[in-house]
């Protein structure tokens, strides 16, 4: 898994039909200082994330071990939404604090 | 699952006989504000798009689960076209304003 | 499989029901030598690992099958503590020396 | 999947059981313009491709979908050697044309 | 699956019981021309490969396709010891050359 923070949606309405009614986010993948690595990925809603959320997200075979993606051409899940982490007992991000 | 232009097509006659009638799309992957990472993947397609589209692919296990790809030596699949995204707000590609 | 330090932990109320009493932990990845790559990762600890020990850690459906991540969304796992390796003979971490 | 041009054989008669009989050939990865990108890749060959060819291969557990790689610990496998490519209408490829 | 060089071997007593008896090898990835890529990665020992020992390995769930491996929580495998190696009809490596 990795952290991320939500940067968007994704709108597809012509698509297989499995992935009718999933949410897709655009995810911007973070380090452990909460600091942009610049790339992102796109993944299916499993929790209600919203815009501007820290998240973290699995990927490959792993991603289709929830009830919304289960069996469906999806790669990558946000599967928790984060409250807090800390690196050597510093902590890095807590929800809120920057919103 | 991450965001591409349809580039180009691949042709490839002499294959593994269970990819015969798959449609081999060569794809270059953008980032979230569509602009071209410079990485390029071959994927088949599931969705019937067209090159200049922008898709969504799925990779790994996951380009498995569509009718077109189920059971096939296949790692990545185009499983839908884009219409729109957003980012913090901010409309970054709609289909139909670059053709 | 590579060589990581437990960098921290990550709390996250809100999440994929099956994924509730799972410990995350943020990893950093290092080479054969000790030294941090710069890149980090999330993930489940099942075998007890505490900030700062050197670990082994397994990605992709390999990190669920372990009973702590068996059929959960989760993509990586710590699945040993490193006691020590070596490179061609020579002792690059042992654990204890360096607390 | 991803295009690349066949640079040569691996002999390793020490091995896995189920791996006697198997080929591994060496690619090098290539760009949709058809030019290397540095990253090689050991691959199974599932359809008879020689050195010097243009093929597309597929990895993760994909590249056990073939008759050659079924339940074997390969990850990687050439399941198509490519006749020609385009790119936006410009064909950048073409079987023989090289040769 | 890619080329590597058995580097070293870690030891870790406190691990995931199914991982009892397996030993990990430090790869060290290397190019076509055997020339090390920097990129480090352990691996199951499927084969009985020793420190300086060109390998093949393979990652990801067909990792798990060894008896060694099998339903175990480990991502990468040393599955053959390499004889020798071509590029365009020239011999980058032989086993004994380098020893």
């Amino acid at each position: 898994m990795n952290l991320a923070k939500v940067m968007g949606t994704v709108v597809a309405s012509q698509k297989e039909e499995s992935l009718v009614g999933l949410r897709f986010l655009v995810l911007g993948i973070v380090d452990g200082n909460g600091k942009a690595t610049g790339a992102t990925v796109v993944a299916a809603d499993a929790v209600g994330a919203g815009v501007g959320e820290m998240v973290l997200f699995a990927s490959g075979s792993s991603a289709r071990q929830t009830q919304a993606t289960d069996k469906r051409p999806c790669d990558c899940v946000v599967m928790a939404i984060v409250d807090s982490w800390e690196i050597e007992g510093d902590e890095k991000y807590r929800k809120g604090d920057d919103e």
